[in-house]
């Protein structure tokens, strides 16, 4: 499991005084961003070499809302890996009240530019596939 | 099932060049809006009478992606109805080569102002309920 | 001058209660959008012409806040055009109460695919000259 | 001057490859919040206290586009307070290769809830007011 931390912007708060919904989703992509950095596959290389990573399936349970200038903390653990496709789990937390406030789920499909489906080379792969299971040997998998 | 249009800005796209996946769930929000409308509860009235709104789980699938400007309709049917939430299924679909774009889902729940779980009142749930029906009858649920 | 139509979504307020600052600028965008695809000039050839068109200036005055779904009217009308640049003058009305709610201005420059500023070739720039003249001589002009 | 740090998302790029306009306007409203903070004025008291703030004005001059991932430093200034507004200077700023990106200017006005222009009282205003003139004798205006 790996965290990042956000702080609520005012911007993504919606007329119900609580963060809109769909700002979630950005949360785990800065998530995802960092858990792959952290494995040594920035999303640069892959795109200079060909690859498209579209999100095909996004999920999220709200149990409590996020408010203005909330401190959370965002964990993610890698569920699945393949050649083919990458999920995750999120959790959003705010330590203040220690609340979790939001579980997530996202899938990711690897293609070529054109939006094939394609299989993520060994390059990035293995660096994927070790980092992921050092993740599970450290208990951070779920 | 009651139908919006949508037309894909360039403010939606992100660098991969399609739909940034996050703003599926604006459309979605905008059809429920519709919807709800055409039931004869405005978002308003219910603010206005103390109720929030909140989304408590919401999911996308994507099958292909949307483009900037592409011209879309958006589906939407209730699948479920009680005093407590209400939760609805939704289509993207893109007309010009009839493709179905995403399929998603959402949950709201009815709260007082404080966030704390309430119910309905009969005004607004007998129109909700009555719409809901008269859509199912037409053949319009899923 | 042209215009399009608008309707506030929810998402696009925030908890002030009102259309986050930031969103008019996507207002303005479709109407530019519609303003170029009305003069024969669709983004999609541009950019596959090997075209960037950059915002190199952007402003808005608010006068009065929009609110969720008020149904508004953004006109737009191009204020210069050289082969390097355009630039364009909004106004975000709301017809309900007939109130100006912003004005706006921007500048986009043309420029290669790596950045490098450029002219507009003849093909696409005849097009936008002649719906420019069109509409000052209708006194779409300011 | 006070200076906050931004990384790049990827949902704020379009499909240009570069930070779409209207997002410059989130990073300029976090660097505002973060620096009314430091001066010990905190946006949920002012609400609280029945104040709005919203935007009247608000222009970015773009230099060089932000790219996804960049790192970024936000400066920003108080250029003007009164009990009835206050406008800022910002600059984006990338390190890493030194390069100002963005010129940006807002004005906020302070409103009752109804929207009604009001005047800050003593408590808010005093403190703004202390940490302006620091900042001033820092060398930090523009």
């Amino acid at each position: 499991m790996l965290s990042i931390n956000e702080q609520v912007r005012f911007a993504d708060t919606d007329m119900l005084g609580v963060v809109h919904h769909a700002n979630y989703f950005r949360w785990f992509e800065s998530a995802r961003v960092a858990f792959l950095k952290q494995a040594g596959v920035d999303l640069w290389d892959l795109m200079n070499n060909g690859y498209s990573f579209p999100i095909s399936d996004a999920r999220c349970a709200y149990k409590s809302p996020a408010r203005y200038d909330d401190e959370l903390v965002v964990n993610i653990a890698m569920r699945e890996l393949s050649r083919a496709k990458m999920t995750f789990d999120y959790e959003v937390w705010r330590p203040k009240d220690a609340k979790l406030l939001a579980e997530g789920y996202t899938c990711n499909v690897f293609t070529d530019a054109a939006g094939r489906v394609t299989r993520l080379r060994d390059v990035f792969y293995r660096r994927l596939y070790d980092f992921y299971q050092a993740q599970k040997s450290e208990g951070g998998g779920r």
